[in-house]
């Protein structure tokens, strides 16, 4: 038996003890070592719901994660990158696709209607002892990354995929909408694909300070519309590209209005609607784009944390044992410094 | 000495006489033929604006032109495809970029901050005899193509530019949101790259018709949300491009329902804003584009039009003497089965 | 027991009982109504192999394959597009990817190195009365295509990923070098894509009078680069797009010499080596691109097809039963206007 | 009256008196700090020609320049990211194009038929006490670069328009083909831009030593074929991008053979042709571009080395004064671990 931190309403969680899942085909189990909290555990934790995706019993809430293999199912062969077996280190890949539909067959997984995502109704998550995944979820880790770092993968790749969708490279002026935690990863992302500068807006302080820390080349206070775009004026000029990680209709706005012509919009913060100027959405011919969790990524994503170029660590603000999971879900509504807040099942 | 027909102010359009403009260095001299109406015209007739272009002054209207070059000014070099002399049938490209820009160098000249661009204050447009372009924006027709034909290049290429940024091709499901001129141009030329299936919606039933005729797969009635997104899923599946003609609300919202993953829905119908369900884009990665005019496209759509692939005859309705001008701006709204009014300076 | 025509050695064809294969999970069972000549088959007919493609036993030949399912094996589900069942007429596309590698998993399941293609050593082909294929690799066909145009799905399906490498659409100005099957589509396809001009090359006049019947804007005798070179920039100017479908150098070196500035080569015709200008390639920064065999678009290529924009009956210049394999094989050398011959098992 | 060092055959260089020129409009004077040398400045000393660059005349050696903006001629208009003045330290961008053609209209200047390249005949170079460019081809740089750091903005602007042709980011593994100066600024870029992994190759050890400075992943000898493709696919697995920047064949030859399914590969080394193996190019579907010098990157190189993400200055290996322009020319040959000689006029 094992030890699980259950959602069974919102703002209820109590420990549970449950089977161990064993791997099935093509699966292995992994022993949960840390599970970083993400902005979707607390909305959860909050409202029992994010848009759509609604909770109609107990949930299991974490969704980035690392361990190690505790066990290997049937049927598993050795992928690309070589394979795991009992005893490898991974960060955990949270999702498995049917592998059969047209979106897997055209090469991206993370759009299969059949997706099961952590911690995603009614799919259990990794506020647990033990999870099982597909094998080639698991993706092996170096030592130089620590388990922390290793969770953090997740988030990362959120950012990783976003910024691959807007051909950030030298010479990119990049605007990064929002400095929590996915904004900081975007703008670490952002620099090591060589940007030739990262402006990031918010409208905290301590927020604008973190940013600045994480390298940003300028960070603009986001409260006045007005004053802001003409502050991220004063450093970039106009935006080639913006990552958008608020979702909040203010932060849209000024991402809009900061454009370059042909300039690239991805939005990555969630919400219910965005609204866009649509003359200069014409007149400057800007692309908009949707980004969704991640494909293809987590090996980047690694590579890139254990070779230094991501720095991960420094954003684990607390650590919390499983029985103290709705204190990683507070945390950030507590600290206004927290950043991440980790669980260790 | 010419004639000139001048929009004095909202819904007051008088016949001037004005100097017949000279060609400069780098220009010729086009002797009007034909005019078609835009909808853009009746918008400066009925308000005198369009969003932030707003008329300060007498405005001469008409932008979508066709003529015959009757003055050449000094160093006019002959440009890729040859040059035009005294006696070219032309299309007229109504647009002079400053050429110097970054927009210019980047090969975007048609967000050049500087455009001068036909009909748009306080830039005067062809109701008049003669007009004055750059050399390499009058662009010769064959005898194929009749002098309206000619005319209509103009809104043609917006559609082409428009498809352009969509990836149109053979196997691609499309949807055209709106049956208007431009929707239906928008549908020729997705038929004409190839496109597996373009489904057309509209509120009008004899707009549907019309798109019927141009060669839709099918036609769907927009008027209720629901029953108009079953429609398309039955016709179509879900589209993998949508090209949205209205700019309404309600048209916006069915196009973004209507879309498969990872598709592509450009904006071409104009409007103040525009609202997406940002889950939907999100979850379905899907990438908006704005679309403005066009550039580097009219020799494209006068081969396609003179080799018979894209139908622009039969979208002419009525014709008008320049004396007539209102007559042919208040054309579509007189008649629900009009398409394009020409005017004949 | 089913007959099959087996090649056993290089110019040794004879007609063999064999078991009649069952669908396995997954699979569908499919009886044999026409398959088309490629060749690919002729080659290994000759040679016994193909490049680094050698036969070491005794090989069915046969790879453009229509029919109509005559099992459906278990497990078999619904896919994109609805399903199949016993009865129904489908196009075989002849390849069975293992769905689980890396190149599966990006979507490019003809990547896949375990891939297994029809008449490809050691895997067998169709020149037989039944055929096991995956069952999302039976795609139906509508009546209103016959079962040579089925077959002949395939070829059209690589001139369909060949043309899709290279973005042609309105205003592109294509070369196809080569007027063989291939060529042939290559040129039909460019013209379903809305190409501005298409010009076809090739040594062999009958063969430059069914580019013309097919379409072509201009042919060009390539017997003397000089002269074809200037024929080629007679007619189109420079080509933004060449389909190379020959792979035969001198081709090669007109297909190069005649591009314009960031044209796209797509090297569609096979051979061992190529040679390239590689101060041409560079100057003119030339993308040129490989192409093999397809993958995602036999619905397309079925939809174009069906609805009359590409042509394939008449490519269909003899019949042969399944006893007469090698006089279809033959066919191509016995008559210079041959195209297609097809086998009905 | 100015000093000039001018190649007036193979092998002589002389120093001449000449007139300084003066700006014309749109043009400035810049009175040149350093010049380095490039291959292609050693190939016209040795052979008078480069391909089908012929010297029929006097030519004046030297493109990789920076210097002070001594003159301002008429209509110097600010340019995007401000102008320059008597006074300003410039990167000089040694090419003036038309500005009217159909490439440059298309934003790809650098393929303009007309453009003036310094150094290529009948162009004169930098080797000069003075230059005159248009203004906007003279890029201000900051006081924290270096005269010789801005002369090599020149070569960094190659590697960074080569890089740019590959999609180069995190994840990418990339082969970089030669360890000359092109090679390790190639290197230097793709990091830059985030790559997983770069490996380069070379035949002399110590160029590899060299890389391994510049940070390469791991280093491969490249003298015997099969031992060095074995040694690429122990550190790399299969290139994803490979920088091909020898021109010579065993080394194409290898790139080619290292790549992974749809690499890219982009031809960066000159030579006369270059032969693929085209079963590997198709069955891979390989993407081989030509890059040929660059545009629009001069801002993004200026970027890059002041921010201290490239190092240029501990590429100068030598310095000379205008006098000794031949002992610039063969410091190359002279000293196998010489990179960049610069002469500063």
């Amino acid at each position: 038996m094992q030890r699980v931190a259950v959602l069974t309403e919102p703002d209820h969680v109590v420990l549970e003890e449950r089977e161990i899942p064993e791997p099935g085909p093509g699966q292995v189990q992994v022993a949960v070592r840390a599970v970083s909290v993400c902005g979707s555990d607390v909305h959860y934790y909050d409202h029992g719901r994010i848009g759509g995706f609604v909770m109609h019993g107990p949930l299991v809430l974490g969704h980035e994660t690392s361990g190690v293999v505790s066990a290997v199912g049937p049927e598993v062969e050795a992928g690309p990158g070589g394979g795991v077996t009992v005893g490898t280190r991974v960060a955990v890949e949270p999702q498995a696709e049917c592998g059969r539909c047209e979106q897997c067959r055209q090469g991206r997984y993370h759009l299969c209607p059949q997706i099961a995502f952590f911690a995603t109704p009614p799919i259990d998550g990794s506020f647990a002892e033990y999870v099982v995944v597909p094998a080639h979820r698991a993706h092996p880790v170096p030592d130089s990354l620590s388990d922390e770092a290793a969770a953090l993968i997740e988030p990362l790749s959120v950012a990783l995929h976003a910024a691959a969708k807007a051909d950030i490279g030298p010479g990119t002026r990049v605007l990064v909408s929002g400095a929590g935690p996915v904004g900081l990863l975007c703008l670490q992302v952002a620099l090591a694909r060589g940007a030739a500068a990262v402006v990031v807006t918010d409208v905290m302080a301590l927020r604008r300070e973190a940013a600045t820390e994480y390298g940003a080349t300028a960070t603009v206070d986001a409260n006045d519309h007005d004053t802001a775009l003409a502050a991220v004026d004063d450093v970039l000029g106009q935006a080639d590209v913006v990552l958008e990680c608020t979702g909040v209709q203010p932060a849209v706005d000024l991402a809009v209005a900061a454009t370059a012509p042909a300039a690239t919009v991805v939005l990555v913060g969630t919400g219910a609607t965005v609204t866009l100027a649509l003359d200069v959405v014409q007149s400057r011919e800007l692309v908009v784009k949707g980004t969704f969790r991640y494909a293809h990524v987590y090996p980047a994503a690694i590579e890139l944390a254990a070779s230094g170029r991501i720095r991960l660590d420094s954003m684990v603000t607390s650590h919390h044992p499983l029985e103290d999971a709705v204190g990683a879900l507070l945390a950030a509504r507590r600290d206004p410094l927290a950043l991440k807040a980790v669980v260790h099942p």
